[in-house]
């Protein structure tokens, strides 16, 4: 929806909860996670001997109109993906099933693994055939192709195969499986039915949309197994990893009112604002965010500074995926139709604007003009997070490298392209001051430095494997990921 | 969407502008006033010859997913209606379109005819019929009854017979028209294309969507016609009527971005916080809104206190009209899964937390509920308007008045009901101190005290007949206003 | 669907039967009628106090596709209506449903006032407004004004005053009417349900569907009432008529199961083609029909004349109307997509083409080239029907008489153009002895011969009516009939 | 949408043609093979490089109502799918695309592997997962296993360890390749395009919808490679099998404008009339058939035995997938709603009534019904083919042999069941000399004799396969082919 942020790739939730409607549940707490993915959605069911699966393109509230899996059971797991104008690819819709030798499995996965091609290839040498491009579909051939006799051995053989991001929730006829990759990429955590039960959801605020008590984090490395007798851990891999989480989770992705490994979101948010405050010492009449993702850190800038928060721009709530969108030459409109500055709010007014992060620039020069089209005097830009110069292979798409403006230009070349009087970036130090309550010591912020917590065998393919997507738009199709059309 | 609020009827949109694409901008222009009405959208086009219309059920996005109308145009009017869950009439969606001894004309309403019954019982008498249950045709059949040779007339003499709340923009093939009524109940502006050109809207922001320069209130009972020569004013009625704006749009339904007959909504609702904040004299740790409605006004608390904002409630922005609901005895998961606290912003907390208005009480109550199992340790309900105890007839949903909490409630009953520590109102003479830039210098605010601005003679009739409607759901159909089933 | 053929108005059906679900019975009433129109359907129901209705554009089980109007009741009415490509309008889709001084009336229309346009100025001119194109619309306007207290005598007043072709359903609250013209061009015949109540409807075979036995055809210039009570017949008019059912009826437009005025349509077909036998004294191998039309007289001409039958042509059975059609200059290949040529049976014989009528002459000029290329040696067309040369004014969509290739082309011209061997039009005479049956004594057959069985006041507005809406595509609008564009 | 008819599995088709749309004409021949498969359909082109897909339930203008696939391309294949009430996979639509070692392969399927549980088995234990139930799969799993190099000798090296029916058209980037078995139980031809070019299709009938020429059928055990140079002929066994095209194909299935291994179906159908008129000896005033199926044979029954032909029941052309059903103990008044009879052809008449073939026998016993109710005197049931007692193990969903009447009852017993007068069902030697035309000169009629032409590994789980899915509904989903819910 908004062309000019990073985007998460997906929300996965998994219940295992005898006498509740699992599948409402679900759809419940894929609602809780919609912001993490509005292109699709899936959720399937089981009931100990089958399973049921609804799948489709659009919101949860669009692909689940009609009805919910009909099938009575007491497992379910579920998906949201994300939407990109070009990748709209059905066959890609989670959560996968599939039957192999060792019975029936449904997958769900959040992240990317970074040697899926790899793996993919060497699969493919082995006669593996793929319907789709998603990871998920590598991890459940893994699986079938091992020669462990137990699914949850399965499992764990192959998660010592894939390397990068992932969460997963993965079903079977009669258990439910929770895992986080070594790194703890993404996040995932565990909660409590008020009548016993297990859920996993990506966020603790999925947790609270179904009344569950958030227990824990899912630990890096970790496998959880619910299937009635107890809940039982494994861990994946001996050796420990340097803990990684997404710190870009905090930044933008996540919802102000979820707890990740023990960090709250909101008071990251917060702290990312009142150290943009303190860093960059900026005095000016108004503190003013770039609404829904900046405002949380605004008020941190505010709140330190001292500086009155005043709400200096309007969202529309109803811009939805089919808006008919203004030419090319006209695109300050759109931008206009999107958000709307309070004239009386900020004419007049030395203006402190604070967004989250600057991918493009392009809406943020829009939004620069309008302020000043509405009589803003001056306007500072203030980004809560540094400048994103490196592409991400966990599973954000940070589009290529040349379109992140970072990349290529100066902090001053950026300021001047927006058009803003002053261009501040919270520092490297000052983001992770920011996050200091995560419990697992460790973030990764490779997009910022390049230093990527893991190796990364497929870079070239993994950057390159995105634009192939987004040159083709197709409702119900499968785009090859193959040769480029001469 | 949200059933324990107010609801404004409508949003209108005009445009009179060669060399624009008339289709588009007033599909814009209905997006910018979504807000004020979500069930149903159409958009009228005229050429000076003929006309072509598009209406459908939902969302302006959905509504006109596929093409706006095909003819290429100069003069435009659009229209979008609230939604109840019930009174989903297909055949009452407007604009409406009819043909009559003077020719064609199509016209879209705000507000509400106090004496529409009676207008419609005595046109019916004198042999003409209805087709659908808006107030539009009730004006159309009135124009098509005078003797009056030209349509400026028509018009002008059947205004003289209405009553009650009407903006108008009505199109014939060649002409525009914008229309206010007497008391100016409800908003309408006019405005400049940048190119030359004409439009008018319910609000301000809309001029903004599509470029236009905003020139002034259309006044009440004041008649704007546009028709290529020139921009002509006629007045409706001799008399000057005590202008009565209704109140409620600086409460709650306009957009914080419009301005309405010169006082900025933004502004409106700071002061409103502001005023709150000083008959309350209330102390506490922090200030929370009720997403979105209260946050403007608990900006303007925190700033007139001192008391830090925090952002202790998050709405989900994906609930849309298909939201599968839980059952009666989990709302209180139905209104965790739209909001949800942040407990780390509230926890220990004692919190003010501000609202714009209470309807029936069951939300705040959840709401307030959700705080204590946040953790907060005091919840002091601040409201920015009084107790609404009486039913409005011109053109807002207040639902029947024994639904309205305050009719038959204390203060007192109803912050037990709630079950906040405190509860504050603001005093009607607070909120009149708040919006004093109001150019016309009168407001309507009967809702509050009951003193209606004008004799409703069919009040009985007006307050039923919201009813029949809700209790009967009809996708492509119409439903009978008349007797009740037995 | 085919655009080479007369198109019928519409179908109509009314049921008064407590005990029976109304509203399924008129569904199935409708699907056996569905040959007489397929663009639009609605049903509406009432319960002796309050009626609901459905309305929507496309076949009987698409607008129905979810549920039939849920309000129990004991009478119903429903409408098919036709489709061209372009007239697609939303608002004019049947029943029409309005309230007016006697209550609520709805109403379902099959024919065409030749004096609508004249009946709507005049009413337009007393104050009446029109918002759609359908006669209906006129005919509740007349009832609406008409000082009558009665609603049967209102209904009757009106129709003193609208001229032409009409067979109406109308239902108020608690009675069901129908009514025949007084030349009874349109049929309409009354039925018993098993268990007691009446039912009327376009066409017998309606009658066969809901289990209804036929009782007689409605007389024209007959009012028949049902209203629980019994079942009362009423003479629209004084002076008797020339009785004058539309021939086409039998030729083309009925279901061959239907019985209409006492004549069977398949026994009418089997004699024209059995006349067209002896007429063309024409000697050939085979005998092949057009199918599905051309069929039944192609037996009979078999029949009479000792020619084998055979099954010459295919037609693919699911051709819908959003049929993706080859471009004009390879429109031949369309033709074999809808029809195609059995080559075993037509190869290296002369064949006898059998088909029902000709209009433009461009699909028989296709089947002839179709035939040819499968090796047929001699081509003889035989049409079961006399050259179409004049329009119809009373409901049949002849397109403009310049359209019509009879009238502006000899018979020979016609064959030339077709590339038929020799080509046979069934003679007047012959076919007024085929269809000797008809109780009526009289038909109308003026678009052989243009001898009109009453005035058409408004023969050229009727005429040039069509052509406003062929013009426009318009999936939910409303297309003016005025004036055309500059 | 027949409950009483045996149902053909699906339809292929497959071009490659330079400077064709390629898509196009797919959609067109897959809708001259729409009879063969209405649940779902699917399109995939190849540009020599890359591959676009299009799938979806429905029709074939349904699927493609908004677009084709947009990917300009020279090969293109394409695969409609037969509908059950309850198998309406979405997952299961074809055709097929995966990427494996090889590259890419989309595949369409028309047939049935009676060795397909054995094989998945087995490559379930290699490690091959499944998404799906169809064939196809389990075909592009074997190729992908194939050690060999090139795709024609993976193909063909697959080709040797499935048993059973198929026909296949398979599409690589650059290549289109027809696979017919060596049994040639199922049909498929080849045509050539107009200006160069080839084409695969299931029934000739496909061929003449896009302007093709038949040039032959593809022989048992053949595979056809297209790759631009030239048209390469391959066998697939060295062995030769006895033919065994299925013989319904000209009982049933095939359009009669098609031609099927040198035998038309048209000549087919009339020489089993001609025969069953002979074996029967019958007489009658009239030999009626029932629509469509069987009317060819009543022609042939008519000319053979010089009791004249005539419609005595006419079938509505507009019943849908969606129609609403009569409650069981209505089940008649169904009837009466998809074919009516024709009381005036019928009445006092002794009726020989033809049809192809009896499955359950429940249609045909309403059916009689309904011609006594219209005046039959005298109504004998004429069956165009022998009795069905055994199962089809070959592509045909017979249901299971339980439901097959004629498995459980005499002649005579059916004849009472259905209560006609009299029951004569076609000889299979009467059968067989129908269809001498069959190039092949073997023929398949085990359904007949339950004499099978090969041996089938896994009877018991293929006729058991057909049940599981006919239990559940299920929109997007998949269901499992597994454990039956306790």
């Amino acid at each position: 929806m908004n062309e000019d942020k990073l985007h998460e790739e997906c929300g996965i939730f998994g219940i295992y909860a005898p006498g509740v409607d699992v599948a409402l549940n679900t759809y419940w707490g894929l609602y809780a996670l919609q912001h993490r993915g509005q292109e699709s959605a899936g959720i399937c069911v089981a009931n100990g001997y089958a399973m049921d699966i609804r799948r489709g393109m659009g919101l949860v509230n669009e692909v689940f109109r009609d009805s919910l899996p009909e099938m009575p059971g007491h497992i379910a797991i579920g998906h949201v993906r994300y939407s990109t104008t070009g990748s709209s690819l059905a066959a890609n819709i989670q959560p996968l099933l599939v039957s192999y030798a060792g019975g029936r499995i449904a997958m769900a996965h959040n992240g990317n693994l970074t040697n899926a091609p790899l793996l993919r290839k060497k699969l493919e040498q082995g006669g593996s055939v793929f319907q789709t491009t998603v990871d998920s579909e590598v991890i459940v051939n893994l699986i079938a192709r091992s020669k462990k006799k137990n699914v949850e051995d399965r499992i764990a053989e192959s998660m010592n195969q894939v390397e990068g991001a992932y969460c997963l929730v993965i079903m079977t006829e009669d258990r439910l499986i929770g895992v986080r990759d070594p790194n703890g990429f993404r996040p995932l955590c565990l909660g409590r039915m008020p009548d016993g039960g297990w859920v996993f959801a990506s966020e603790s605020c999925a947790l609270d949309a179904v009344g569950a008590m958030m227990i824990r984090d899912v630990e890096p490395g970790e496998m959880l197994i619910v299937d009635g007798k107890e809940l039982r851990s494994r861990r994946l891999v001996a050796e420990k990893r340097p803990p990684a989480l997404c710190v870009f989770e905090y930044i933008y992705f996540a919802r102000p009112d979820s707890v990740i490994d023990g960090q709250s979101v909101h008071l990251a948010r917060l702290a990312m604002g009142r150290q943009l405050a303190i860093e960059s010492g900026l005095k000016a009449d108004i503190v003013i965010s770039v609404p829904d993702s900046g405002t949380t850190a605004a008020h941190g800038f505010s709140s330190q500074s001292g500086i009155p928060f005043a709400e200096g721009l309007i969202k529309n709530r109803y811009i939805g995926r089919t808006f008919i969108q203004p030419e090319q030459k006209k695109r300050d409109a759109g931008v206009r139709i999107k958000l709307n500055a309070v004239a009386p709010a900020v004419a007049g007014k030395s203006v402190i604007m604070v967004d989250d992060s600057i991918v493009r620039g392009t809406t943020s020069g829009r939004i620069v003009r309008m302020l000043r089209d509405a009589g803003a005097k001056k306007i500072h830009m203030c980004v809560s997070s540094p400048p994103i110069v490196y592409p991400c292979y966990y599973g954000i798409d940070t589009t290529a490298r040349k379109e992140l403006i970072a990349s290529s230009k100066t902090i001053e070349q950026i300021r001047r392209y927006i058009g803003a009087d002053s261009l501040y970036y919270l520092s490297l130090e000052g983001l992770h001051k920011a996050v200091t309550q995560v419990a697992l010591g460790g973030l990764c912020s490779a997009c910022f430095h390049g230093e990527y917590p893991t190796e990364v065998a497929c870079a070239k393919e993994l950057e390159g494997s995105k634009f192939v997507f987004e040159e083709t738009a197709c409702a119900m199709g499968q785009k090859p990921k193959g040769r480029k059309r001469p």
